[in-house]
């Protein structure tokens, strides 16, 4: 709950803006002994560029940077040694022009007054720490805890379920990374890429929901009582830039459902059985205390109760806002509070989805770490 | 980010379970020289009580506790002193019943899987822990920090917009605290009522959803980049049981809407010249760099800009799921993995809404408390 | 590092003021399954009232408290659940006296200045937070981390090596717990008390050293680089009033050691035959990669190398200065800067160091408990 | 109190090892609005290397990079920003030569067993994390916190004390810092030159006492009860690598004195009358509630009464051990617990205290920078 540092055992620290040098961060805390390369983090830090596989290129316009990753320290012989990482990627494609203008007028939907108001100054270089480049160092800090996942048999993966109110069907989430808008089947990318064409035309901008699944979480983990697993959860993904809401399971719809239709009955293990009977069966990662396996008949809950997993798998659903940058001119108002006319010049993108979707999955996996190693301390 | 500590400098620890021998707190970081009486905290205990002012009669059934809060350090001569403010709550209403039933099964939608399995053992009786009682000392520690949000004229209020799909509408949602359920308009209460009564006589139980204003909050509070102000709201209200999902200002209906809808224009902060324009007109608290003050045409942004309050009032929609305890049977497993169903015996509420309404407020107010200190560092 | 919480997992938040209710604290992140009881509490709490087992009867005089505490959550079925264990200790002792000259006067040696500079206010009764009574709060919680240290066969131990610059011997430092003033050998505590006597007659007051030993610490506990065990063990000790100095192993004397004296080689665990070669030998606990057990030819390091454990003995040596309240008068001012001659009034111990070694175990324990856990996260 | 990041609102996070790519850090919460420039923190990370102004030629011989720091992010336009400062040294002048010896040895006096243990692999080039090279970062986190602490007119100095048991006169401790050696009196350091040499000869090495002073800051800085300003100036000092013991003004000192002797009288401001009277006096920082200054007819205590800074010099005298490597041969063990001799080779100081010194600095400027941002919050 620090400003720039995430995570109270696996922690992040970042740091990093859109016109400095680069950006990069220090993972603390990782536990030693984890196969770590540069190319573990690349992979992610690639898949979260324009032009990488699950970008949608008509959603993009903009800034392109190699993004390549340097690690600094923590890694011994291929492992990690339980030292600090440090990580740091160059900026290299910032253009020079002109910020000026950029400096006396705080453009809606932004950070700038906030910055301006807190700190007494800001860098109003390409949105200077508030950038979207800011994420680099959450997705390369992310790389980190997911590759501690993996040998915990801990996936996490995201997918875009809706794009400026159209949405994507669930048919083939596991395939979404590697599609176009991480986009979870076959057909919806290319109404997405039509409707943000058009979307450019009129110098608008979009945006969406999108779905994070943590799949193989063991049940348990989440800390009663302010840090509970969906409390965190919450916190990592609203910390992202342009999320406006989120939401596990059923969510908001949970709100409109009675007890008996929103409660996950509890099943033996026996999932075959249960599915033979013709119930749903949502198998849990653990045991009971007497050794036995169990599942559910639905995951309303999102794979969260009472804070902690259930071993379900953990669902969120995340709402990103559309882009505040629009080519379009908008009212605004100058340092003095004089009226000032705002019309974002450069390079900005349609919708942020594509980029976030990294991030997003980046912040769960970062969550996911964090509370298996707190986890380690439940018992004595 | 502790398992049972809030907050970073303004901090509330928390303690107690619903059959042990009380409920309490520690705040620590609280400013020296704010007036603070037990009778402050008393009120906002009064409110969390069935039969209290905005209390839904029909929402509740059940436990009735006094509630009398001792303030046992921390105060002198009507004064905080700077030193740890603890406080204890008696519980007096234990049903002393035999709950060794519950030792064996997991009742669904509950925490008893999640702590069996991360402890290894759970008191079972009557929650332990994840009891609703455990918010009594969120409601305190809360209560502390309203009182010193109150002398810069920062007021945190709330009321329920949604029971169980039916909504109420906000005609005067300035009167809800003194309301049953805490409804923002005159008529929708009895309807709540209506559906209460019948929900109860189903064996079910309701959902809905909640609002939450801070009003007067200043421009810049928050904490980029992962500590925002909306990611530890977030936090906050995902960290109270059966909330399933938050969102800020337009939140989920965001992701819907163009950039150019979205985004909240700043203005001038001459608003009757706005208004008399036909503009809409919100102001916001605090002045821009030169003294002149500001406001918005809109407040979609919910009251935060890339992570910092705008000024503006900082509105959160908050979802609570259905009580999980119902009087029908349900299906479950016990210890063993078997099989076994579940019936919930003794009191429980039909909505939980009517009890949550004080805890979120309590949040955001401990929340805005901790960020206006922190905020006190940001400048050289 | 925070104000009234020690501890990054085992944490460990206090309150209470001298002439309040009472005092008390709350155990968050103690592992679950550990058998507690009241009495396990009580024991150590007793060890630190006068007329107790350890206690030098000539070195106090004066408050004399049951001190009888209570736990108010946590605990279930004699063990501990996992979630916070809360304690309270009533005052019932507070003579209530007229304490109002004290308001304007500020205290040599005390921490009346700092309160009152720091808040602007003080709860001046007593000494208020900055009583020796504050520590009760710590003996309990680390009352609490020795349960759990014992149920991994580790031991902290304390005696006392000096008062009023009259050294014991070290004879028998297991037999310390039960003698007067801690004293390390049968015969010291009796000269202790004559100088105690002889100092109470002058109204005059003394200090001392303190010895804390951790026995059975496994290597490789503390985390580079601030978090270094020394450096959170030196953090514990000079943060219990009154002590001035703290020193690991040789600590000061290592100053004016050469590097050959002051390294301790590392030995073969076969003792016998180190010892039977006329070497002294310091058996280690713990393994070595291999699984072979170790030790070391010396403990100058006093158990810790590089800022973890060694396997050896944890061996503290801290400094205790005199009491400040001493019967005879003292130049002082007052709130408006002028000259004030204050004489101490009421009762005062002469000196502290019987009071101080519980505590300082208590801090000990507390530390070795925390990291303890935290090695848990240290590999993959 | 996390492994890698100093401080709870000016933090210092770290990283890097002997023989990686570089060291830096991250500098979070450091106030907007600072001057800084890369030649700030130059200035101190100079005063740390052999041959510089400070340096005694004698004790070191060794590495010598050029350590060129480079911020890479936090400032603007020549002010910090108020978001993360991160800063980058390259390592230069690494040996490449054969380290595979160390990777099976246990080098007495060192981190090596503890790292071994601790994380079961261990990066053995040069001493890892645990090299002397790892408080570059220190140095240079804390040349950050010094610029903060020159806009308030508080200054940290330190010097030598004591070498190998030949002690220095604080004649002249305001020039020590351009000394060899950074002795505080003109004749000393040729000693200790002296004494190097000959200890060089005898492939031995020496330690000694640093005495480290914060002048300036104001009265009332601490938090009680566990973070008192000299528990976490213990803390931060005892965390730098070789130190074996802290003390505050008199120290250990103290526990041999009478109250009468040890308490510090408070006396009204005008000092000149005092001395005129034949009293000494040390004039404090700050003032009392009615706005007259105060000060102190000695000053025992340090500047530190009750954990909160007195407004009298803060005066820290920290213990330093002789250097681990040693040109004789010791005994040791291997990884499987057979007796192996071992030499240190390559190059290695004789003599810990001339780099020493600017850490401690360092970290007295980082703990003073951070209870400043504190006590902004102190008060409502």
């Amino acid at each position: 709950m620090d400003s720039n540092t995430f995570g109270r055992i696996f922690r992040l620290t970042t740091y990093g803006e859109s016109h400095g040098p680069g950006l990069g961060g220090i993972v603390d805390g990782c536990p030693a002994g984890l196969a770590l390369s540069e190319e573990d983090i690349q992979q992610e830090l690639d898949a979260r560029r324009p032009g990488a596989g699950g970008r949608g290129e008509a959603a993009g316009t903009a800034r392109n940077e190699p993004d390549r990753v340097r690690i600094l320290s923590g890694v011994f012989e291929g492992l990690t040694t339980g030292t600090p990482i440090a990580f740091h990627v160059d900026n290299t494609d910032q253009r020079s022009g002109d910020y000026s203008a950029l400096a006396r007028v705080f453009r809606p939907g932004h950070a700038d007054l906030g910055f301006q108001v807190k700190y007494g100054l800001r860098d109003y270089r390409g949105g200077g720490r508030s950038s979207g480049r800011e994420t680099v160092s959450r997705v390369a800090g992310g790389a980190i805890a997911a590759k501690f996942l993996h040998t915990l048999s801990i996936t996490v993966r995201a997918c875009t379920l809706e794009v400026g109110g159209i949405a994507a069907s669930l048919d083939d989430s596991a395939g979404a990374a590697s599609r176009p808008w991480f986009c979870p089947d076959p057909h919806t990318a290319a109404k997405w890429d039509a409707l943000a064409e058009t979307t450019r035309k009129q110098g608008d901008s979009i945006g969406g929901l999108v779905r994070v699944e943590i799949l193989g979480l063991p049940a348990g983990l989440g800390e009663p009582v302010f840090d509970k697993l969906d409390a965190r959860l919450a916190y990592a993904m609203m910390g992202v830039g342009a999320v406006k809401g989120v939401e596990i399971g059923q969510g908001f719809a949970a709100a409109r459902l009675k007890g008996s239709e929103n409660n996950d009955p509890l099943l033996p293990a026996c999932g075959d059985n249960n599915r033979a009977a013709g119930h749903d069966f949502v198998a849990a990662s653990g045991t009971l205390p007497g050794g036995a396996g169990y599942g559910f008949a639905s995951n309303n809950a999102g794979g969260v109760l009472g804070g902690m997993s259930s071993g379900a798998p953990v669902v969120i659903t995340v709402a990103v806002k559309p882009i505040a940058s629009i080519g379009q001119e908008q009212r605004s108002v100058d340092r003095d509070g004089k009226p000032a006319g705002f019309t974002a010049g450069g390079r900005h993108d349609i919708c942020a989805i594509p980029r976030v979707v990294p991030v997003l999955k980046a912040m769960a996996a970062l969550c996911a770490a964090d509370f298996l190693l707190l986890q380690r301390c439940a018992r004595s």
